[in-house]
């Protein structure tokens, strides 16, 4: 059995939480958050509070708050034994200032209210020390199947690469969404297209299921979408993307 | 009963066969075709001719060839008195020959050899006759419990929000993907987050489900983020779509 302390009350705090709680192999000891409302979300389940000089002792503590505070967060920890870890992509372990650290970086994009089935969602571990990595394995195989050892500068990389296929894939839709709402069309035309094209890729290279205008240097069609376009930003993301997907395929036209 | 003939022997083609064949209301009398090794994939099932000067009379005929062909191969159907229709997304109505014309354009993104449930695909019909457009909704209903009345505007205006949704969004899958392969991690990584990425805005607004550090106008990430990127293309995205995502969030900051 892994003890552990959950400090931070937001999303990710919760979904951890719910995680951890459905494994035998981990007991969550306490959650330590600033915020006494969103504690009072973990009162029923777990001891809480909001004193972070009265953590309590255990094996490890998942800091699990925005990226700046996370130093800070982890100088309360200084003196405890477990190793202390925080849960972000794009901060540095070294960032952790208790000697015993690590990173234990869910590689997913966490809503409000929305369950997510753990056991898919790849979780990148990292420490300073053989032992600690080997528990953070322990504890990450609780929840997950997809457990992989990730260090800072890998997950950096991963972080930005999340970037392009959730953030920026996200502000797409958005655009589609507009397009549609302009012309008097509902969104939901778009959204079994939405989910086919994030199915196609979990079994096809993304460069073999690229279609569209510019994959086949349609200059005709290309040349009629920019004239329905009436935005913009959205004209020179066309181009841009237009452009990187010709360049790329122009060998084999 | 509808009688069907289908012009084409693609990808389009066989999934629009499948489906009307799963029906019993439809009966699909015979697929036209010049690829006589395309035909054979047909020719245990219906008829199947290579002669376009020996098209079977039916109620509807659906023309799923490319773009370009559609023009000559309606030439085929001028004295058919069936509704002729085509299946594209970015072609008018009018470019069909015979005067009993129409569109019946399912939208979707269609992966030979890979299945796809029908009944959730949108299929935007425009016929120039009421009658027509009546059998069109017939037909499309036998298939799908989404049909759209769209006319040729605003159907090339949803062609354009799929190009975004779809090819571009393929194509920022690819980013990532390059991301990880220059850093020795596998595109694994990130397939949960597409497909939940894909899944949030089934029920979200892509308005409310944005999130990164564009969102959140974090100049620092975003620097860092710049700092890693060693492809020009790459940084020129990652700048344009950040710029975007900012000022479409920056009066809520």
């Amino acid at each position: 059995m892994l003890n552990v302390v959950i400090l931070g009350t937001g999303n990710l705090a919760k979904h951890l939480f719910r995680a951890f709680s459905n494994s035998e192999k981990v007991h969550v000891v306490q959650v330590v958050g600033r915020n006494q409302e969103s504690l009072n979300d973990f009162a029923t389940q777990t001891i809480t509070t909001h004193d972070f000089n009265s953590i309590s002792d255990a094996d490890v503590y998942v800091i699990a708050v925005k990226d700046d505070a996370i130093a800070e967060v982890s100088s309360y920890l200084k003196n405890k034994k477990g190793i202390v870890v925080h849960a972000s992509g794009a901060v540095e372990m070294s960032a952790i200032e208790p000697e015993n650290r690590g990173v234990f970086y869910p590689l997913q994009s966490f809503t409000k209210g929305k369950k997510v089935d753990f056991s898919t969602i790849p979780i990148c571990i990292e420490a300073n020390s053989p032992q600690s990595l080997k528990t953070l394995r322990i504890l990450a195989e609780t929840i997950s199947e997809k457990v992989h050892e990730i260090d800072s500068d890998q997950r950096k990389k991963l972080h930005l690469a999340a970037v392009f296929v959730n953030n920026f894939t996200n502000y797409l839709y958005g655009v589609g969404e507009e397009i549609c709402v302009e012309e008097g069309l509902p969104f939901d035309l778009l959204k079994p297209l939405i989910l086919e094209t994030a199915e196609k890729v979990q079994t096809l290279s993304p460069k073999e299921a690229q279609t569209g205008p510019a994959r086949r240097n349609d200059e005709k069609s290309m040349e009629s979408h920019l004239n329905l376009l009436n935005n913009k930003d959205h004209t020179a993301l066309y181009k841009l993307l237009s452009e990187a997907i010709k360049q790329a395929y122009e060998k084999e036209l």
